[in-house]
């Protein structure tokens, strides 16, 4: 039985919580949170969790990436194994050496950057760019929450929601082997404004497309919608991932192609993050302190079986 | 610049030879093979080969399974780091043990069992089974070596080709989740007879479809065809490998779709081959004697970057 604590209770946080009631080798000891609210374990403020040091084995980080987890995975790596899901990728290198001083200073042990995308994604990725000439990821149809939070910043916004959904057209040149000079995604905005003012939301759109970084450059839709319309019609959290990789090879053709199709984004990342708790669990006992990302883990490791029968199993 | 050897001249020596030839960072010293021949490097008895020990970084075992590698391997491990593409599932462990104590003793490295399957399909297995309820994996359309060679023992066969084919069938239940009590695979011989008697051919009909282990209870046709024919029309090296995972979790479902096609089997092969000639390589400078198969190997060892850039790269 692995005793685990939830840092963080947002969407990830609640489906962790829920996954952990169904799996039998898990035993959810404590959420800990900013918000006072009530779970099926108790839900405590976050100074309280260096208490429950010897009461979990792994604490599941399930904060935002930049708000949360740049701070309190290093800071928790001090008393905890912890896993996370940073997604900055850009920055996962930076926050995966931080995190691995502080498991070092206190011989514990991370697993950093842990989901679909970066996670079992970055593996694929990794593995197919060795294999073939070219490798193209799309995502989506999904709502992407990093462009969702950069069109709630505007002025005059109220609520928002960014669907990023694939360009069959990059599809296409990606399974042909093309290079590809244009963007691989549309971006569909769903916004809830403040005004019933044309011209005031006329800007608005044009703040959006202009927002460099996000949708300056990018085929990008913006659409007014009611508050009760984006909330009933548009709150899915269903998400896709695909990768094509494509090589042609002394007059031979290769192709690989992964779909990975969640009617939740959330939950789906839970049950990776779940299935890396064998993962924690060997490399503590192989006594590695440190800080690990899904690409530094053997594969077998995610199994609890002995190597023999993981071999006899998988291979 | 990597020397290697090449050990076995069929086809997927023969496809090593080639990719070697495109790679600038390998250098291919000379081929051993039990038969007489000439080839782009020396081609020399097998004997010869641990004259070659300090010549030769990586040896690329390119033998049957049963017939050369269960022997092969562990003797060249002796005085050299190998890659072999050990595929007989049920003895992958045994392989393993056998070539590690040969590696152990020797101060050696080996990656055992690296291809596609067994290889980066292991990989995805193992993922896979630790996130979703049911994994499911097809083969083909694409020839069967070890049902080819099956079907060419019995009497009265002069030559044959055994395509593996998926039924649409097995795919829809494995899409839907449902549990598949019938066979996964249809499996077309074509054969070549010594008689044109169409009685000694349904006799050759019935010994193949009644051969335990291989066509009993197998959805199984048997085509006569002439040896030009067979050569001329059933000879493609194509094939195909899928993966297809589901869950239905909390009400919510996933699913994961892996499509590989390969317009050579051999040639595949052998990449996936030389990508693990980084991992072999990272295994050593790690002082890590032993054998490996990919499951045991973190992704990023097939990366020649440090492991900050790997994570920048593609995490």
């Amino acid at each position: 039985m692995v005793n685990i604590g939830i840092c963080g209770y947002g969407n990830l946080g609640k489906a962790v919580e829920k996954l952990s009631t169904l799996n039998k080798n898990l035993n959810l000891v404590a959420i800990f949170s900013r918000r006072q609210t009530t779970a099926s374990v108790p839900v405590l403020p976050i100074a309280c969790a260096p208490q429950y040091k010897d009461k979990i084995d792994i604490m599941i980080m399930c904060g935002g990436s930049d708000r949360d987890l740049a701070e309190q995975s290093p800071l928790f790596a001090q008393n905890f194994n912890i896993i996370d899901t940073f997604d900055t990728h850009a920055r996962i290198s930076e926050h995966k050496n931080t995190v691995d001083s502080a498991c070092k200073a206190n011989g514990t042990c991370a697993i950093v950057s842990c989901g679909w995308d970066p996670g079992i994604f970055s593996i694929f990725r990794t593995i197919f760019s060795q294999i073939f000439d070219a490798t193209t990821c799309f995502w989506g149809k999904g709502i992407s929450l990093g462009h969702t939070n950069a069109i709630k910043q505007i002025d005059g916004v109220k609520n928002a929601k960014q669907f990023t959904i694939p360009l069959k057209k990059a599809k296409k040149h990606a399974f042909l082997g093309k290079s590809i000079n244009f963007p691989l995604h549309k971006r569909v905005c769903y916004v809830t404004s403040n005004s019933h003012n044309k011209r005031q939301n006329s800007q608005i759109e044009k703040a959006i497309k202009s927002l460099p970084n996000y949708f300056l450059g990018q085929p990008t839709k913006v659409k007014f919608v009611s508050e009760k319309t984006l909330l009933k019609k548009y709150s899915s959290f269903a998400h896709c991932g695909e990768i094509i990789s494509t090589s042609n090879t002394l007059n031979k053709k290769f192709s690989a192609h992964f779909i990975l199709k969640m009617q939740s984004n959330p939950l789906f990342t839970a049950k990776i993050i779940l299935a890396y708790v064998p993962a924690l669990l060997n490399l503590k006992q192989n006594n590695k302190a440190g800080a690990f990302t899904p690409l530094e883990i053997p594969p077998c490791y995610l199994t609890s079986d002995p190597i023999s029968s993981a071999i006899t199993k998988f291979c």
